[in-house]
């Protein structure tokens, strides 16, 4: 039971840098000595010290015996950083209880043999499960070179992103947005498509009352249609706006583009960007966790390519009808029900007047 | 705080002949003698005792100077069992607490003036948002004339009621659908389009384990374009299927199908079926609730008139896609966001796999 209360601290510790650590997971680490916590400490930031290194400096007392919690297997390689299996094992800890693996299958495990080659008990798989659910943008990325991919939306009751003219202000309350406002804080990058932009003029920047760091900004557009005084272009802004478009775009304005300060990514044919390469350079620039805005074109391809990890939908108790106003998710769709995407481990708020139903989709096989 | 206890109590025991005393409203009564329950009594179904009644026919002592709660003003009329309010003053009862008024405004206020005349001393209110809304179905017939209309819809999470090839078995799961077999069995009316005859030829009967009344059946088939094969025509059930059409559908096929015992109604033009003229109707015919089980094209129906009284919507955590798909609510639609219909008082269930969105719509006025 208690290893489970220190465990808990330690997860806690390491949610308090979400949205601060990318590309490194979060981490945290307690040490406890007769049943006393006596020192903390968890990952700030890529860079700085690791979780471990941070509890043991935390300690003002000899940490000689006692036992470190942490959620992520220790590190026996060498980083920005020197490895933290040595650090433990130096300071002659005597237990070592950890969530989970190292889920890089290259060194999973090794941390774990390196602490029990030196005579240290160690102990694997306490709160494993809330353990993969904090680090699960780190987990995807590792393991498959890809960014965690959430897909947000914002409809009414009856599925709808806007009416038939186009109007969508505002589907969803302002406590929603603020959650949105808070998930663009926690993610490396944000997506939309060009008919958001051309409808909407979004800025796509973090507003929150405290501030927070904006996401690179990653906009498909296969004709170049983006206006050159749009907000994405013209706004004050540090992070950086990727435009993603086709090989047959126009050569003259992907310069003026590129004069303004955008970045030009040209990824796949005339009429369709390719999804799965942009993403793979995205994970090559260390974009880990990518949130996207979709409207119901992108939505769908997103969709069909089965590339969401998690979805965030806002429901506003909102009926506004019709055969013509835009659907959430657009695109052809499937033509039975039962292979649709299922929505599993479904969490299920209140958020002012809306819904937000938070998921994670269960790809059909075939 | 005991007051409300008893009242709460009286709700309870109404509660349990919901769907059984239509057109009459559920009424529970509890009498009290010095902080005990010595009697209770409800309305069973309509044309038997009333609830005081019953509750002073089970008193084993003597009620004379006792409270009596009951959740709507007792009776000054003679109707098929003679008025509440004079057993109440021939038994001696010392004080009556009523969570509501009779709603209808021909005779709202008599049974109170009734029996503080008689020197009884009446509280009125106890409750009283919890007491309407019980009797819901009750109120709105009785001020309007019209019955209470149900909206079902089974969803999508991405709102749609069927893929591009009209598919929709099985959007919601078993429970939800014992859910709506529940509400079949408290209603007295159940509508669909045409469209959904010709799509699932369902029964529209109330199929639960223990039983269950089936509800009058009600279809909208302007063209009249029913199959004589149809389940509604061909199986057993006690209940009447009305269908309605207009005055412009062929003679000879209504000839056969009033022949195989379907009653049938006109109302309205070539290609309108007259949704107000029909709630009238089926009003007229005591059909106090009306269940919608509609398709797209009938959800936008009544949503356009503002019928709804109240939704059951029922989410499926699928994701099916499509701009070809069926929308929950087709037709024109709302032009802004903020013309849509609003949903208020919403209460939210997780339903077997699905989520269960319960509420009242709150038109806009312009």
């Amino acid at each position: 039971m208690s290893d489970k209360k220190y465990m808990q601290r330690a997860l806690d510790l390491a949610q308090q840098a979400k949205g601060d650590t990318s590309p490194n997971p979060l981490v945290g680490a307690v040490i406890v000595k007769e049943g006393q916590i006596i020192a903390e400490g968890y990952h700030h930031q890529a860079g700085g010290n690791h979780a471990e290194i941070n509890a043991l400096q935390d300690a003002e007392e000899e940490v000689a015996g006692a036992t470190m919690y942490v959620n992520l297997e220790p590190c026996t390689h060498f980083g920005k950083t020197p490895p933290c299996s040595n650090a433990i094992i130096e300071a002659g800890l005597s237990r070592v209880v950890i969530a989970m693996k190292d889920p890089n299958p290259k060194i999973s495990g090794a941390g774990v043999e390196k602490l029990r080659q030196a005579g240290i008990e160690v102990e694997v798989g306490i709160l494993e499960a809330e353990a993969k659910k904090l680090n699960e943008v780190f987990i995807k990325y590792i393991t498959t070179d890809l960014p965690f991919v959430i897909l947000k939306n914002a409809m009414t009751l009856d599925g709808k992103i806007a009416t038939k003219t186009g109007d969508s202000r505002w589907i969803s309350g302002s406590e929603s947005r603020e959650i949105v406002h808070r998930l663009r804080d926690q993610v490396d990058g944000i997506l939309v498509g060009i008919g958001t932009v051309l409808s909407d003029n979004p800025r796509l920047t973090t507003r929150l009352p405290e501030g927070g760091s904006d996401p690179t900004r990653i906009i498909l557009d296969s004709q170049l249609e983006i206006p050159l005084e749009a907000n994405l272009i013209t706004q004050d802004s540090d992070a950086v706006t990727i435009i993603v478009t086709t090989n047959h775009s126009e050569q003259s304005k992907k310069e003026k583009l590129i004069n303004l300060g955008v970045k030009i990514l040209e990824l796949g044919t005339k009429e369709k960007i390719d999804l799965n390469a942009l993403l793979k350079e995205l994970a090559h620039e260390e974009i880990t966790s990518l949130l996207v805005e979709g409207g119901s074109e992108v939505n769908s391809s997103f969709w069909e390519e089965k590339l969401v990890d998690k979805i965030y939908y806002f429901i506003a108790p909102k009926i506004i009808g019709g055969t013509e106003s835009v659907p959430v998710v657009g695109g052809s769709g499937v033509e039975k029900v039962k292979n649709g995407v299922k929505i599993i481990d479904k969490e299920i708020k209140q958020v002012g007047e809306d819904l937000l139903i938070v998921g994670y989709p269960e790809y059909n096989s075939e």
